[in-house]
């Protein structure tokens, strides 16, 4: 494989489908997007022994102008390893182009110059949002092993101070893929008057045991790196941290990523070029493919923050503490778009009926066709951006 | 999840469906398992650069007696983590009983009161065959990271080699699930005049891209185990070996060989008996239950030959060399039983129908419907059973 068939799997550049108007388009020198911050203070955990994250700082951008009636307003919820940095060029703290960039922009479906559009950093991240790499407000340095167990509903709790902050009464809709669809629904139950729509892309009602599997041995990998120390990493001399483990929980959830046909179709047996598998001394294609993705996601993205957000991933369940799955979802009471990849078998479509058979306000899965599996929800922006430019014309 | 419940993971008695007769049964004292050995010396490698294995050594077993018009032998060919004892008690050398119990032994579909019936452990193994973890013929410590890198058609080389030693013509069948499945299909290319039927389970004609993307970061967990040691961690004083990177790939394969709906039906969201996920402390069931199966083979099961057959199998193509799989497959021209289950997720269903399409004595694929996948061919044991009686009843 070459580097720019393995850079494909990459968020695409606009489709052609949907244009952007050159007056819209970004300009030189336009900086719209600039990452900001806010000091939410304390943040009171659902789980976490110790009750309470302190000095939270939550980094995010915004792009586009809120109307004087407040109604326009967008959240866009991003995903395990993704950002606040949804749309707009790479630049300072960003090191790529925004990695929804064919969803939100201008002329996009989520229009930048039509909505006032708001994506932040999840906490427990490491792009800016206090996770476990920030300094402990007590000793100032970095968390490591004391940043306490998030659940998705932590994550929202710190979104809605967000939302007071910026002023949005409700949100015109939330929307996301992935970790960014449970925070949707979780936004839908937990602030039911704050949000008016949920897209909800490639999530499940809670995390079932097949998805908690597929974690397990991602979490074990990089707690047995020797370099992960226990989650105190950042001040060793090596400077490298858990580096090796971390690509291997990669390698593990990039697979439940893609689909067996797409693999077999893009890699079949090739040898990776120069290289020979058999006799021991070369790679096979596809896992060449594996440890360029390994090793991408193990430089730019922290460990420990891999492991509190798979952590509250696998937390997730909308039911808990609620009468079960079921009367949680019945009680939403909003239009909810609810969107599955035909060959996604880590969120497979059955999780999506299970949400579309409870949610009042869902008009049927729109179920996405692609051979890429879960990662369908980018590959696949011209199918994805037409279901949500349908569902925001639906709504009132 | 008690540990009554985990077990039955493993291998089943006999299904009461196929009545043993008491006359037929084990009785005390017999032992027509015990382990035999057979000096091959030099075996010929394929594609590792030094060309050959010394001073091999086959363990093997044998139950019932060869006709004297040789013509009721049966060979059985063991899975990635199996071994000699297809069928038995346990015993010297096996800590359970035979793992293919409920097809091997008298009065069962391979009826050791009718057929004599071989299984050898493979060459790599780590159950009495030459492997990573036997003395090096020059120097006898451990050839741990010496010991070169096999295929499947080294492995059947030795098996042919085994063959000529017990004076067997040919075989009345072979047959295996997985690893074995892929031998048996090596068997009908390589040695056409020594097999006269083959039952093929849950195998491909050759590995794709999918089944070398799971097993990659499982060889990458094992090596990057500390313990590991390059390979060479026979002699560390810590005498524990790469206990904690093993477990982490028999994590990730023990999720392949079973189904998501059966994992979803079993565990749910259940919390392991005693512990509460929720907060860091504690862990889900299926999480606990991956973990003992992972604790169980690292503790059982040396990591080089893990390592070794792992490599063997992705190497697995029995179109190489011979003008692709459908022309290595069309030149067969025997009986073959080609089983697939229905949610195998791992060896889905369309690799047993390419089988099909190119062998002209597969008479279509047999599916055993199952809900836990891969391991459904042990589970499942009255269909497989039903298949392969029927197939041998229709050879002349």
């Amino acid at each position: 494989m070459d580097d720019d068939e393995i850079e494909s799997d990459e968020p695409p550049e606009a489709p052609e489908r949907v244009p952007i108007p050159a007056s819209a388009a970004w300009r030189e020198g336009d900086d719209p997007g600039r990452r900001q911050f806010f000091d939410l203070g304390d943040l009171p955990l659902e789980a976490d022994p110790s009750g309470v994250l302190p000095g939270v700082r939550i980094a995010y951008e915004t792009w586009g102008e809120l109307n004087p009636d407040g109604g326009n307003a967008v959240y866009v919820a991003h995903a395990l390893t993704g950002d606040s940095h949804a749309t707009g060029p790479a630049g300072t703290g960003h090191h790529t182009g925004g990695w929804w960039i064919s969803m939100v922009g201008p002329g996009r479906p989520i229009d930048t110059d039509r909505y006032f559009v708001v994506c932040a950093n999840v906490i427990g991240g490491c792009q800016g949002t206090t996770g476990p790499s920030s300094p402990h407000p007590e000793d100032g340095r970095p968390w490591g092993s004391r940043f306490p167990y998030l659940t998705i509903r932590d994550m929202v709790r710190a979104e809605i101070a967000l939302t007071d902050r910026l002023g949005v009464e409700s949100w015109r809709l939330v929307l996301g893929p992935s970790l960014g669809g449970m925070r949707a629904l979780e936004w839908a139950v937990m602030a039911p008057g704050r949000v008016r729509a949920i897209a909800v892309e490639g999530a499940a009602a809670a995390s079932t045991a097949d998805q908690i599997a597929w974690a397990t041995p991602q979490l074990a990998a990089i707690r047995a790196d020797p370099r992960f120390r226990g989650g105190d990493y950042y001040d060793a001399a090596d400077d490298e941290g858990p580096h090796i483990g971390m690509g291997i929980a990669r390698m593990i959830a990039h697979s439940t990523y893609r689909s067996e046909g797409e693999l077999n179709a893009r890699f079949g047996r090739d040898f990776q070029e120069g290289e020979n598998p058999l006799g021991g001394g070369g790679r096979f294609a596809v896992a060449s493919y594996l440890e360029h993705h390994a090793d991408k996601l193990a430089r730019r993205f922290d460990a420990n923050t891999y492991l509190r957000l798979v952590e509250a991933i696998l937390s997730h369940d909308i039911g808990r503490g609620r009468g079960g799955v079921e009367a949680a979802l019945s009680g939403v009471d909003i239009p909810a778009l609810i969107l599955a990849v035909d060959s996604d078998r880590l969120y497979p479509v059955s999780n999506a009926v299970l949400l579309d058979q409870h949610l009042r306000g869902s008009d049927g899965v729109k179920v996405v066709h692609s051979d890429v599996g879960h990662d369908g929800f980018l590959v696949e922006s011209g199918q994805v951006n037409a279901h949500v430019v349908e569902f925001l014309e639906g709504l009132s």
